[in-house]
C-alpha cells in the first residue's frame, strides 16, 4: 500500500519532499506569458533556500521575467536555455552578464531536447490553473485559466520530477485532464498563479495599420493562388494583425466556395476560434493559447483540440503536425538576399523576439511565406546578410511585403502558378534594392568574438552565434 | 518536408511499409474480448507472409483465438505473454503443444514490463474504432465503438512501432483521441474489427443465483461496517453478478446518507455507469469497458475518464489509479487457509482464467476483500494450498463467503470494526472446515515437473510456475 498526498501548502514542505539541489536543471512554462507569477514565487522560494547554480530551462522568457537578472547577478540562476529572451535578461546576456551563453531553441527543438536527452530536466514546475488531489491538470478551469497546457504535457513527461504548481484545487478528479496524475510527484499551491491578462501582451497586442492591410491582402492572395489546393489543407498563420487581416480574407474566400481547411495551427486567438465556430477550419491544434478565452472553446467544442508540444513540432516525431502543414504565414525582424531569416534579434543585434516555433514551421510546410514590412522605424528589413539567423533560406518560399512579393527562384512551381493568376512576382534582390533605396545600406553593427548564445537548429546542432556586444 | 501517408488498405502494402520479421514480438489488446477480430486478419496475413517465430504479447486471449493453436503447431506463432488464456490455447500450454512456457501478466504487470522493457514490442497491432488520416485514434467512434482503449493507449506509447487497425476512418481529424498521431506509424483499414456483441461474453455475462445475494449482501455490510469512510473513498467492485448487487447495496446506502465514492475504478459496466449517473461515484476510471453502451457515457460524461493501463495499475507509477484504493472486491478460483488466492488455474488444474488486474488491486488497496462462494459444482474453493498462487496472501484482508465472513488475523482493526457493528468473523480455517464437510478433503492433481507457464509479481518476479500435466 503506498498511501500519497500530493498536496503541498508550503515550499519548505514541497522542497523536504522534493529537494532542489545546487547545479540543478528546472523547468517552466510560458503559456501565462507576460501574466505569469509562477516563476517568481519558486525561484524566490528556492533563492531563501540558498541554492546556487541552478540551470534555468524555460519554454520562453518575458518581460515579467526581469527579477531573474539579479538572481544571476548572486549566483542562484547559472544557465538560460529558452525560446526567447527580453528586456533585463536579453540586455545582460549581450553585455557580458551572464557567466555561460544562453541556449536558445524552437519549440520543436526544445521537445526534442526533453526526449533525447540533451535537455534532462530535474524538477518541472508546471503552472496549471487547477489541479486535483491525485495530480491531475489542467490550464481550463480555475479563476486563471489560459487555455492550452501543450508545453506542459510533454514537460510532466518527460522530466525526472514534476511539481504543478496552481492557484485552484478541486476536490473531485477534474473533468478534464491535460496532465495525468501518472507524470505528477507533487501539486503546490500557491495565492495566485498570475494574471491572465497577460496573456495577451506584448507581441501579441493586435496593432492594426494601412501597411500591415496592404501586405496581408498580398498574403492572401498569395495563398489563393500558390497551386495548393486549400480544402482540407492545413496552415498556421500566426497572431499578429497581418495574420488577422489574412484570415478574414480566407474566411469569406473559403465559405463562398464551400472549402474548409483541415486544420489550423500554432498558438490560437480568438481571431482563429471565430474561424472554427464559423467554418473556416474543421479543427484547431492548439499547443498554446494566446487569449485566455481559449478555455471555453477547448473545454466546450470537441473540435479544438489541445496538443502538446510533442505533437506539435518535435522534429524526432515524424508524425508532428506541422508535418502536415501545407501553408504556413512567419514574421521575421530581418530576411537576407539568401532567404535566411532572422526573428530573434534586431539590426542593432539587440535580442528582441523568440524563435517559437518559427524554425520547425518553416521546415515542415509545403509553402511558407514571410509577412514582412520593408522597413521599421527606417530600418530595413531585407539585408545582404541577416545578423542572426534563425531559420534558413532554405525552409522559406516567399516573401511578402508592402512593396511587393518575391518568390525563390527554386519555386518555379509557385512562381507560374501566381504569374498565371496575373500576380506580379519580384526577386528578393529586387525588394532588397527597393528598400535600402528608402534605408540606404545598413552600416554594420560591431560585436566583441564572446559567445552570447547559441541559437539551435530543431535538432540540435549549431544554427547561429549570437556575440557580446562591444 | 517531411510528407506522411499513414493509411494501408492491404496488409501487403503495410508489411512492405512496416516488414514483421521471424522472431518479432507483436501485440494486441483485448478490448473486444470474444468479439475481436482484429488478431485473426493480422496473423492470418503474417502467416501468408511465411514468417515464424513470432511472439505474442497479449493483454489477454479469449476462446476466440483458438485458431492460434493451429499456428504455434506449424511454427508462425513460438512464444505466448498474456493476461488471460482458454480453450485450445489453454489445453495447448498444458499439454505440452508449446515450446516455451506462457508467460503470465497482470495487467499492471504487463504496463511495467513494456515500460521497463522486460517486454520489447517491435510492432503494436491496436484494433480502434475509429482513426483518421493523421493517425489519431479512439475506440468510441465508429460502427464497432467499444468504450475505453485503455490498453492500447499505454501500448502505443511504447512499443517501437504501432499500427492502428480499424474499420472506420474518419474524414477529419477525430473529436475525441485517445491516441495520438505521434504515437502512430500506420493506420491499416479492415473490413470489420470484431463484433462487440463479443465483448460482454465469457466471464461477464450476468448469472445471478440465491448465492450470489447472500455474498452480496454480506460484502455490502462488510463494506459498509469495516471502519473505512466511504464518502470520498476509491473503490474497484469488479463486474460479476455479486459485484452488481453489492453496488445496488452501496448506491442505497450511500444516497441516503448524502455520501460519494471518489471514484470507481477497473472493467466498467452499465452498472457501474448507472451509479456515475444516480450519483454514487463522481467518478468512474475506465481502463477497459465491460460493455460497448459505454461509449455514450466515455463521450458526453466528462467524469467518466478513459485511462491507460499504466495509471491504472503500473506498479512503477506510484501514482496510478490503484494506489489511491480504499477498497476492491475481487474473485478466486481458490483461495488458501494463508489467504493466497488463484483466479488462474482450476482444482483440476486447467488453466481458467486471467490474471486481469487482479494482483495489483489487491496489493495496492488499503482493503481487500474476496468475494467467492464455499464450494463450485462440489469444489471446495478453500483448500489448504491453492493449485496456483496469483495474488499472495499477504495482500488479501477478508474473504466472504455464502456461509460466513472470515478476517485474517493481522487485521485487528477490521475484525473490531466488524465485530462491533454485530457481524459475526470466523476464522478462514472455519471456513476451510465448513467446506471439507461439504466436500471432503481434496484429491491431489498430479502434475510433471515441465513448466507450462510462469505466473510473474507485478513487478516482474516468478510468483508461481503452472506445471504440465500427467
Amino acid at each position: 500500500m503506498i498511501k500519497l498526498n500530493k498536496v503541498f501548502n508550503s515550499f519548505e514542505e514541497l522542497f523536504r519532499e522534493i529537494p532542489v539541489n545546487d547545479g540543478m536543471t528546472i523547468s517552466f512554462h510560458h503559456h501565462l506569458r507576460e501574466g505569469d507569477a509562477v516563476m517568481f514565487q519558486v525561484l524566490k522560494s528556492i533563492q531563501k533556500t540558498g541554492v546556487k547554480g541552478i540551470t534555468l530551462a524555460c519554454t520562453s522568457l518575458m518581460n515579467t521575467h526581469d527579477f531573474i537578472a539579479d538572481m544571476i547577478s548572486e549566483g542562484t540562476v547559472s544557465r538560460i536555455q529558452t525560446s526567447g529572451l527580453k528586456g533585463k535578461l536579453a540586455a545582460m546576456a549581450l553585455n557580458g552578464g551572464m557567466q555561460e551563453p544562453v541556449i536558445f531553441r524552437s519549440h520543436g527543438s526544445r521537445a526534442r531536447a526533453v526526449s533525447d536527452g540533451e535537455l534532462k530536466v530535474d524538477i518541472a514546475f508546471i503552472a496549471a490553473s487547477a489541479a486535483d488531489m491525485f495530480g491531475n491538470a489542467n490550464a481550463i478551469d480555475g479563476p486563471n485559466a489560459f487555455g492550452s497546457l501543450g508545453y506542459g504535457v510533454w514537460e510532466a513527461q518527460n522530466a525526472k520530477k514534476t511539481v504543478i504548481v496552481t492557484d485552484y484545487l478541486s476536490r473531485g478528479i477534474l473533468r478534464d485532464i491535460s496532465i495525468s496524475q501518472s507524470y505528477v510527484d507533487a501539486v503546490m499551491i500557491v495565492p495566485a498563479i498570475g494574471n491572465t491578462a497577460g496573456v495577451k501582451e506584448g507581441s501579441l497586442k493586435e496593432r492594426s495599420n494601412p501597411r500591415d492591410s496592404v501586405i496581408a491582402a498580398d498574403v492572401a492572395k498569395t495563398i489563393i493562388n500558390c497551386g495548393i489546393e486549400l480544402d482540407q489543407s492545413g496552415i498556421q498563420m500566426g497572431s499578429g494583425s497581418v495574420s488577422l487581416q489574412v484570415g478574414r480574407y480566407l474566411s469569406g474566400y473559403m465559405k463562398e466556395r464551400d472549402k474548409k481547411f483541415k486544420f489550423g495551427l500554432g498558438g490560437i486567438t480568438q481571431d482563429l476560434i471565430d474561424m472554427l465556430n464559423n467554418g473556416t477550419f474543421e479543427s484547431l491544434l492548439d499547443v498554446q493559447s494566446f487569449d485566455p478565452k481559449a478555455c471555453n472553446s477547448i473545454r466546450n467544442n470537441k473540435n479544438h483540440h489541445e496538443i502538446d508540444v510533442n505533437t506539435y513540432a518535435n522534429p524526432l516525431n515524424r508524425s508532428s503536425a506541422v508535418n502536415f502543414l501545407d501553408i504556413a504565414v512567419l514574421s521575421a525582424t530581418e530576411i537576407d538576399t539568401d532567404w535566411n531569416v532572422n526573428v530573434l534579434t534586431g539590426s542593432n543585434g539587440s535580442i528582441i523576439g523568440a524563435i517559437g516555433g518559427h524554425q520547425d514551421v518553416a521546415a515542415a510546410s509545403k509553402i511558407t511565406i514571410i509577412a514582412a514590412p520593408l522597413f521599421r522605424n527606417r530600418i530595413g528589413v531585407i539585408r545582404k546578410k541577416v545578423t542572426t539567423v534563425v531559420t534558413p533560406g532554405e525552409n522559406i518560399d516567399i516573401l511578402v511585403t508592402d512593396f511587393g512579393i518575391a518568390v525563390k527562384e527554386s519555386r518555379q512551381d509557385i512562381i507560374k502558378n501566381l504569374t498565371d493568376n496575373g500576380i506580379k512576382v519580384l526577386k528578393i534582390e529586387d525588394l532588397y534594392k527597393k528598400c535600402i533605396s528608402f534605408t540606404s545600406e545598413p552600416c554594420t553593427v560591431r560585436f566583441t568574438d564572446k559567445v552570447a548564445a547559441i541559437v539551435q537548429t530543431p535538432d540540435g546542432k549549431v544554427q547561429d552565434y549570437i556575440y557580446k556586444k562591444v
